[in-house]
C-alpha cells in the first residue's frame, strides 16, 4: 500500500462536487470559493489511538464518524453550517486498506447527512493512528455564535441528554454505547439557536458540563449556576452528566425574556440554569460549587 | 500544565488583531471573513516524532517553525498568500512548558515573517510528539495555480537549488543542515510566479523532484523530460536532488513563448527541462528513465 495508490483511493472514496468547491483532493492545497455576506469558521480536532480511542471498542467505521462528529460539534456551537472538512491519517503498522476503507465509510456516512465534503488531507506513518480532522463552515457575516456573550440573568440551556456517552464508555452497552462510539452533532439544532432563539453564548459538551460551563463563563465574565434537575441520559449518573465528557450537547445561553421552545429541530432543550454577576467561570450545582473538573486531556485518558 | 493554562499561554502567545480576523484561539472555532474576490486555499500538514524529526536533532523551536513551512510550502505552490494558521499538538511525557513554548516561538517567527496568524489548534497527550497545522490562503479567483494544468512543450522550471535538506540530514553540518531544520516556504516567489509568469501548473517540492514530477506529470497529463543541468546546492549530490525530499522549492511549469527571468522574488530560477506528449506521469532524466523513487512516508522515514 504505497501513497500514491492511497491517495487515489481516497480521492474516488471522497469524489464529487459541492457548491463553492473549485480543487479537492489530490492538489497541493484544496481550493473553496466562499459565498458573499459569509463568514469563514475553521475548527481543527484530534483523534488519537488510545487517548481518544481504542482498536478493540471502536470499528473503523466508528473512527471515522467520530472523529468528524468530534469537529462538525464544533461548528454546531458556533452556529454554522458545515461545509467542507480535511483530513490527516498518520498510519500504524496494524492498518491495513481495509481498516482504511472502513474508516472513510464512517466519515463519509456521516459527512454526506450534512453535505459536508471531504477536500484534502496528509497521510503518514506512526507508531499509533493519529488522525486530525479539520472542518470548515459558514454563518452569516457577524452571526457566529461565541463563548463570550452570556450576561447576568441569562438563562443557561443544553440540548439533549447528558452522561450518555460517560455511561456507554463505563458499560460497553446499549444505545449509551451507541451514543459513545457514534455521537450526532447537533448542526440543525445549532443554526436554529443561532438564527431563532437569540442565544448570547453557546459552545458544545465535550469535557463534561462542570469544566465547560466553566469555560463558558470565564470567557463571558459570568458564573453559572445549575439546579437539580437535569436532563439525564436514561441510566445515567449525576457524575456522568456534570463530569462526564463526550457528550456533543449544545450548552447555550439566552436573554430571560426568550420563550424557550421545548423542542429545537427535534432536539429536546432543557433550563438548567441562570447566569449571574459572580467570579468568571465560577459553577454552582444545586446551590454548592462545583470543582472545575471534566475530562482534561493532560490529566486522564477517555479510553 | 493543565489544558485550561495552557490554552491561556497560546492564546497569549498567538494574540494580534489581523485583517479578516474575527474569532482567533480560545472558542470552539476561529472565525475569519474572505475578501471579495478571493478563493480561499486550504492545507493541512502532518508533523510527527520519528517521520518527520528527532528530539535530539530539531530543537523545539526548529521543529515549530518546520510544522509550519511545511504548510505554508503548500499555500505558496498555490500562488496564494497565507492568511491564517490552526496547530493541533498531541504531547507526550517529554514535553514541559519550555518546550512548547521554543515551539511557539519557532513557529511564530516564521508567521510573522508572512503576516500569518495562529487562530486555533487543538490539544491532547499522546506517547509521541504528533502535529497538524492547518494554514488558509487566499487568491484572486479562479487564479490559484493547479498541479493540472502542464501542456506538453512547456518547460520545467524550479526555484533555488535542490538537495540541500536531503545533505543537511545526511551530514548534519553546515548551511545545508539550516536548510533542512529551517526551510523557507517560497511565498513571494510562488505569487510572482502566479501573477507575472503565465505558470500552467505548480507544486512544491516535498518528496523529491523524481517523484514530485511525477505528480505533476500524471495530474497534467503529460510526461516530463528533465536535463542534466540541475541547480545543486552547494555540495549535494545528484541523487539528493532528484529523490531528497524536504527542499520545499517550487516546481512549475511556463509555455515555451515565456521569457524567464534568472531570479523572481529574490529568488533564481532555472529552466530543467519540457514537458512532452507521452505516458502521464512518466519521466527521464538526461534521456533515460526515472524511477518513480523519492519520500514515501509509507516506505521510508525521512529521519
Amino acid at each position: 500500500m504505497g501513497e500514491l495508490d492511497l491517495v487515489r483511493s481516497i480521492r474516488k472514496w471522497t469524489a464529487g462536487k459541492a457548491p463553492g468547491l473549485i480543487v479537492g483532493v489530490g492538489d497541493d492545497s484544496a481550493i473553496i470559493r466562499p459565498r458573499a455576506r459569509e463568514d469563514v469558521v475553521l475548527t481543527t480536532d484530534l483523534f488519537l489511538e488510545d487517548s481518544h480511542f481504542k482498536r478493540d471498542t471502536h470499528s473503523a467505521a466508528d473512527c471515522g464518524w467520530k472523529a468528524l462528529a468530534r469537529a462538525l460539534s464544533d461548528i454546531a456551537s458556533m452556529g454554522a453550517s458545515p461545509r467542507f472538512a480535511l483530513v490527516s491519517l498518520a498510519l500504524p503498522p496494524w492498518v491495513d486498506r481495509k481498516w482504511i476503507r472502513g474508516f472513510y465509510r464512517g466519515m463519509t456516512a456521516l459527512a454526506s447527512r450534512y453535505g459536508v465534503r471531504i477536500v484534502g488531507g496528509d497521510l503518514s506513518k506512526a507508531g499509533k493512528l493519529a488522525c486530525d480532522v479539520v472542518v470548515t463552515g459558514a454563518v452569516p457575516t457577524g452571526q457566529a455564535l461565541r463563548r463570550s456573550g452570556a450576561k447576568p440573568g441569562d438563562r443557561i440551556v443544553v440540548t439533549g441528554t447528558l452522561g450518555g456517552s460517560s455511561l456507554g464508555f463505563e458499560t460497553a452497552k446499549g444505545p449509551a454505547l451507541r451514543r459513545h462510539l457514534r455521537p450526532e452533532p447537533r448542526i440543525e439544532a445549532g443554526e436554529a439557536i443561532r438564527s431563532k432563539l437569540g442565544a448570547t453564548a453557546c459552545m458544545d459538551l465535550s469535557d463534561g458540563l462542570a469544566m465547560d460551563l466553566h469555560r463558558l463563563g470565564k470567557e463571558s465574565g459570568v458564573a453559572g449556576h445549575l439546579h437539580w434537575a437535569l436532563p439525564l441520559f436514561p441510566g445515567a449518573s449525576l457524575r456522568q452528566a456534570l463530569m462526564g465528557g463526550e457528550d456533543y450537547e449544545l450548552l447555550f445561553t439566552v436573554p430571560p425574556s426568550v420563550k424557550l421552545p421545548p423542542v429545537i429541530a427535534g432536539i429536546p432543550l432543557t433550563d438548567i440554569g441562570e447566569m449571574r454577576k459572580g467570579r468568571a467561570g465560577y459553577v454552582t450545582f444545586a446551590g454548592r460549587p462545583l470543582p472545575v473538573s471534566g475530562w482534561d486531556p493532560f490529566k486522564t485518558r477517555s479510553v
